[in-house]
């Protein structure tokens, strides 16, 4: 842990003085001035990813374009091998699939999404160099019985248990179903990325267990979260099948249950920057596996050159 | 109990034959030819009422109209023989106001509000007859933490467990706040009225202190609500403080959990036909509370004359 000189302090001890929210000042869009317009976002978009932390893209890729990423998920949940592995998470009653972590890792299909040259071309616009996958991941929130995410910011786990230097990650979330108003759609508040907001609670070991299936530390107190709500508001984008979010790494989000009887399926990628590569975790004991942050293959994603969509 | 002869079977054995959702015979509007057209609902609404099993009146009183019904919860709220009886549902955590019941028994402002000539018209003429309030509460979902409600029909737990015979009821939920895609608002699933679904699961004793909290019985199956939704969609209307809806006592509703950080509080008024008193609980061992499902006090109301916003 290296706590003393930390840029962003949080898993404050209860006993601790408590740090108010800051001004973030890392930048929003990495690339400089020169190379800022050298990329597939023009200036309107880029604008607005600096005032609201992320960018809503409806209907991004077709929907068949979709199906096979789903008829992929039904091989792995075959997989016997790989469900009893910790890179998937099951739902402790039904039994089914939740998330699965770092399919790029083992699917050439998925791998070469990642790479698709419109999603990366955006990603190293707004992080101003090459990037490669932090993680990955599938979010399955079934019908009726998938449970929410409470409000949070990314970067705060990343920095503090993985160890994250600096904000200069995005994710990449790509609907495989449709979202709607009522099967849980991802809710953030626009503009609270401007702010790092210090959360209380040590980080007790191997808190990654607990934390995937309900998360209960990395969580800003009402106060702050009312502040950022009352400024920003709260918009949930929905869309077919196919849509595409890009949201930066330090905006609140969160995601309510789904008691509506049609699920939501999920993709997550999320790009790093090269130069921003993990060190060690700045408020947690140990490193949390490679498949949530990693640290082995961290090689700079090439394109994939095909557009399948468009030939 | 009387479930020999029951028309609505419900809450039955584990180990019983299922019975399958079955169309409802009962009329959804219930004036008669000759005075149907008799009230403040045309038949545009009339109809769209018998369709969906609901109608929404976005700003139906002005908000001004509804702040003094705030001061007198804030009131309510010092009342400490209140808060200690029955009538009051507290969080079981932070101790705070979740329902309080029958507010039109002790409260000379609520009662004059269930007695509006508008509402207590449209009520009349959907109910054909005179009509008295089976249940009044105020629902209070606070910020961050407010928890849902699943999927019901009220009809299923009035009959089971307070003895009303037919589906010849009303609900009008005014909203004391915005109610907006955020804070939980009420869904509903337009023409699930026209089925009635059987429920698994025999009622124990004194279930409606447990059920106030959490409802566990009186659940549709998983199968029955996707066929309903997959037919009729679902609807959450959104809308200021001061608007109303109206739903039949068979719209299947729930609501989301509020984890937003801005509190939605909503009035409800049951209005039960005169011509379908309570009788014994049809599954279930004892009646419940008279504030919960009113049998002392089934006077016909008296329009209250006032139209204090129109003056």
């Amino acid at each position: 842990m290296s706590q003393a000189s930390d840029a962003f302090p949080s898993r404050l001890k209860e006993s601790e003085d408590r740090v108010a929210p800051f001004i973030r000042t890392d930048p929003v869009v990495h690339s400089g001035n020169k190379y800022r317009w050298h990329g597939p976002l023009d200036e309107v978009a880029l604008s607005k990813y600096e005032r609201d932390g992320f960018l809503w893209f409806e209907g991004f890729f077709n929907q068949e374009r979709m199906a096979p990423f789903f008829d992929e998920l039904l091989e792995m949940a075959q997989d016997k091998e790989l469900l009893a592995s910790d890179q998937v998470i099951r739902d402790p009653t039904t039994g089914d699939i939740r998330s699965v972590f770092a399919m790029h890792e083992f699917s050439e299909h998925f791998s070469r999404l990642t790479r698709d040259p419109r999603i990366l071309g955006m990603v190293r616009q707004l992080l101003g160099s090459e990037v490669y996958i932090h993680q990955s991941r599938i979010n399955d929130k079934l019908g009726f019985e998938g449970s929410g995410f409470y409000w949070h910011s990314d970067f705060e786990t990343w920095h503090s248990e993985d160890g994250m230097p600096r904000m200069r990650a995005v994710s990449a979330s790509l609907m495989l179903t449709d979202n709607s108003e009522f099967n849980g759609p991802l809710m953030l508040i626009p503009g609270s990325h401007h702010y790092f907001i210090p959360c209380v609670g040590e980080t007790p070991d191997l808190n990654w267990r607990q934390s995937l299936r309900s998360q209960r530390l990395g969580i800003p107190d009402q106060k702050a979260l009312k502040m950022m709500a009352d400024r920003g508001g709260i918009q949930a984008p929905k869309g077919p099948a196919g849509s595409l979010m890009l949201f930066e790494c330090n905006t609140l989000h969160a995601s309510n249950a789904n008691i509506s009887p049609w699920p939501r399926s999920n993709l997550f990628f999320v790009y790093n920057s090269v130069d921003n590569l993990l060190k060690e975790p700045y408020a947690a004991n140990s490193e949390r596996p490679d498949f949530l942050g990693a640290r082995e293959n961290t090689t700079p994603l090439t394109m994939h050159d095909d557009f399948p969509e468009l030939a």
